[in-house]
């Protein structure tokens, strides 16, 4: 790594919180008389929490790859952002994972109450639909319909949402390597695929690149929630079979649970792999991305 | 009235209860790999459960009037009508309004549990932005993406949900008038007004008649909003003060507790008045629409 990754992404999350915090105040938008203070507060709180930011940096390094940086990147990294900050507020819900914490801060039904946690969540989700369609985020009204309509299938029943349901099964329950590999790809896999895929298109890149940057973002994902089970098993002083981490605790099934440690690692690296020779004919355009990848196989928390 | 609209108006909520069927059916669209079954009955649950199908009959009736009639119109309806079930499976929902019964059967959590109806509202929601972008919606996909935003608009922290959260302010609370008309015009004039809109705008009308149809769609959802608040008060014995109705018991503030009833009433004639007036140079071709009006004023149930 020829560049101070954390650094870099510390500045560029900074970029995405400036951005978010614009759209996440109260100049009213053509056709809103109102936007109610509470539920304002609210969605501020669940979207304005110091995240890592990693799917609109992946917008944002993607993009820029392929040579556009402006504003409406941002507004389109912004988008995906409150659809991924609406599903840890509602999974965060009593119904669900039941969480009173997230990043040290009470959660939003903590915070509010539960009422307000749920329409703060929907009013993310349904706010992610109208800055995607900003002016600024393409120039081609086309572009903007069809990065709405994939970021509405990333995130709807065949992607992160039918994933979140498949992981609420999944408890006490055994599953295949083909049904671990399914829910993980919805649940997490479709918003960071998303993130790279629409990256390359707001630049305009050919389609061929679209679809590579597509696989890149299908590669990281799956490592992204490897490196994520890894942690969870290694987290506890015992390896496989005695994990203490939270998915064995709730009998959740992984494939580090399936495959053990040496193969998952063995995996990460053929990833890592991938990645790179995906990557490999940008040149040093790519360092940036490239980067981000081995930071997410290698992530250690 | 020339026809008999009850039978028309069960008709046209066969077309988009049919449409709905295939929307929420499970064959895959490009980029799904799966449709969990159990979210997806969820979703069917919330979805196709005999509603009146208003708002995507107006949408319907709207683009007929200006000379559109196709499956494309509606697939617009039904984008439409997904938002306004999603708005259903939450309000239901045991943090809300904790309903056990939707049109004689379970809601969504009573059926099946808490964490799946949060769940199917919100894929009911994205699905909706899936829906609005198809190519058979409107040949331009500058007028798709037009349609996707406003429903955005409509329906977030500037309409539905931000009138839902006021809503849920407003219990044992004092209102004005002026915040009484805020609230219900983001509660439930939103999408009544972009029922109206959208419709025009499908069939491309010139966008004089999209402005009278946006304000025909703003004065039903008024008169809608007033026979409401009409029927809780007079579903009780004695009327004004003394409601035993569920806005009553709820403490809310309505226009009909701030007027009394003759004046709602004298309101709702001014109300229809002018829907006649918006409607008054298209003729016949707006017969339909103008007994949807007349029907609104003067619901019983």
């Amino acid at each position: 790594m020829t560049f101070d990754l954390k650094q870099h992404l510390a500045k560029r999350g900074k970029y995405i919180e400036t951005a978010l915090e614009g759209i996440l105040s109260t100049p009213l938008l053509p056709d809103e008389t109102a936007r109610p203070g509470r539920l304002l507060a609210a969605m501020r709180h669940g979207a304005l929490n110091g995240g890592k930011r990693l799917r609109p940096i992946l917008v944002y390094e993607t993009a820029k790859m392929f040579g556009r940086v402006d504003d409406g990147v941002l507004k389109a990294a912004c988008a995906l952002e409150l659809v991924h900050c609406y599903s840890l507020v509602h999974d965060d819900l009593p119904a669900m994972d039941d969480d009173d914490l997230r990043r040290g801060q009470p959660t939003v039904h903590k915070a509010y109450d539960e009422a307000t946690a749920i329409l703060a969540g929907d009013a993310l989700l349904t706010l992610a639909f109208d800055v995607i369609a900003e002016e600024a985020v393409h120039k081609d009204p086309g572009v903007r319909l069809t990065l709405s309509r994939e970021l509405a299938r990333a995130s709807g029943i065949g992607g992160m949402a039918g994933g979140q349901m498949l992981d609420l099964e999944s408890e006490h329950r055994d599953r295949t390597e083909a049904e671990i590999r399914q829910l993980q790809s919805m649940k997490t896999g479709a918003l960071l695929r998303y993130a790279c895929r629409a990256g390359a298109r707001l630049a305009d890149a050919p389609e061929a690149d679209i679809d590579r940057l597509t696989r890149f973002g299908e590669v990281i994902g799956l490592a992204f929630q490897l490196a994520d089970d890894l942690l969870d098993v290694e987290a506890s002083p015992e390896v496989m079979g005695k994990a203490t981490g939270k998915d064995a605790e709730a009998g959740k099934a992984t494939l580090v649970r399936l495959w053990g440690v040496d193969k998952t690692r063995a995996e990460l690296v053929r990833l890592q792999r991938e990645a790179d020779k995906l990557l490999g004919s940008y040149g040093p355009r790519a360092e940036t991305l490239s980067a981000l990848a081995s930071f997410i196989v290698s992530r250690t928390s």
